[in-house]
Order: structure tokens, then C-alpha cells, then sequence
């Protein structure tokens, strides 16, 4: 058989400063993070373990230097979890810099293959 | 301690039909095959072991569906490995791919942080 594209590709966009920290992922928690106020019903809702959200969180947290997340109390929800203004700020920045990419690699992939 | 920009990035593109197939592991693989002559040269050359650099190789010829690879014998050299057509026409495009998405990304990476 001759040769023939391949029908997909994949790009996984990560950013870190030791080691490879943030990426998709602990992304996702935090955007779900924002829009349900609690981060147990933001893994949850991903199907994601609670120990891997944990895991993926405090790494992120370590190798950045600062807090994504931080608990609030009271209120008329009972408290929950919110972003901190670093984790929007780097959510915000990570956001536009992968969706750039991706429909940048969707331009070219129509162009090579 | 207040938000602060991730020094680095990764991008990881990698290509596939059924599963993800051929990334930066396989490309480098056949870029050492065309210039070693020798499969076994070329993950040597890497630092990978036989048992992974088969796996990888088998993995990405399954998946894509003709070979990448072919053993040749004879001639001065007394045999060894070359990249089929469909082979050298893959990694040129995936080269393609891969260099334009990562000068992209060098650009957006000092807009963004």
C-alpha cells in the first residue's frame, strides 16, 4: 500500500518552569473550578479521581511557585473553591497561547497533509 | 508570592489514524535510519532500548498502514535499513508540520508571557 495521510493529528501545548507542570488538564479543573465554585465537583464532572486532581494541582502549584486555587468560606453557598488572581491571570494566558497554537496546527495540517 | 510567567513550553505533536502513531520518537528514529544505514545504529544513537524502539516502529506502521522501514542486504555496506518511500514522504511532512507549529509557538510564547 502507497503512502496516505494520516487522518488526525494531536497537540498537547504545556507550560512549566522545572518540570512540565500545566497543561490541559489541571487547565480544565480550573475553568470548571470557576464555573462551579467547588474543585470536587470540577474533577467530578471530568470523570477524574480525587488523589490525580490532587496530584496534578499541588504539582502545578509547586513548580509555578504559587496557589491556582484557594478555599473560601460562608456565604450563601457554604464556601467552596475560587481561583486565585495568579491562577486566572496564568489560565487566561495559557488559554489564548494554546488556542493559538491549535488553530494555527489546524491551518497547516489542511496545508501538508 | 504574586503571579509570575512560566519560564518554558512544550509542544508535543504527534499524527495518527486509530491511535496516536508517530511523533518526535519515531521522526528522530527514521532521521537516524537514512543517516546511519541501520535501524539498530539508530536507536543506539538514542539511548533506546530494541524492545521500545520495536514497539514504537510496529505501533506506527500498524496504525498508519504501510511501512516505514525496509531491510535491505548486500552492497559494500553488507545490508542494513532504509526508510521506504511512504516512509521518507511521512517524516518530510511531519517535519514540515512540526517546525512551523514550534516557530509558531516560539513567537506567541514572547507575545504572551
Amino acid at each position: 500500500m502507497g503512502y496516505t495521510n494520516p487522518a488526525k493529528y494531536h497537540i498537547k501545548v504545556r507550560l512549566y518552569n522545572g518540570e512540565i507542570a500545566f497543561g490541559k488538564g489541571v487547565a480544565q479543573i480550573l475553568r470548571l473550578v470557576e464555573e462551579k465554585g467547588s474543585l470536587s465537583a470540577a474533577y467530578k464532572s471530568m470523570g477524574m479521581s480525587s488523589s490525580k486532581a490532587w496530584k496534578i494541582m499541588h504539582r502545578a502549584e509547586a513548580d509555578l511557585g504559587y496557589a491556582l486555587v484557594k478555599g473560601v468560606s460562608g456565604g450563601a453557598s457554604g464556601g467552596g473553591t475560587v481561583l486565585t488572581p495568579e491562577g486566572r491571570e496564568l489560565l487566561a494566558r495559557f488559554t489564548a497561547f494554546d488556542e493559538a497554537i491549535q488553530a494555527f496546527a489546524a491551518q497547516k495540517f489542511k496545508e501538508l497533509f
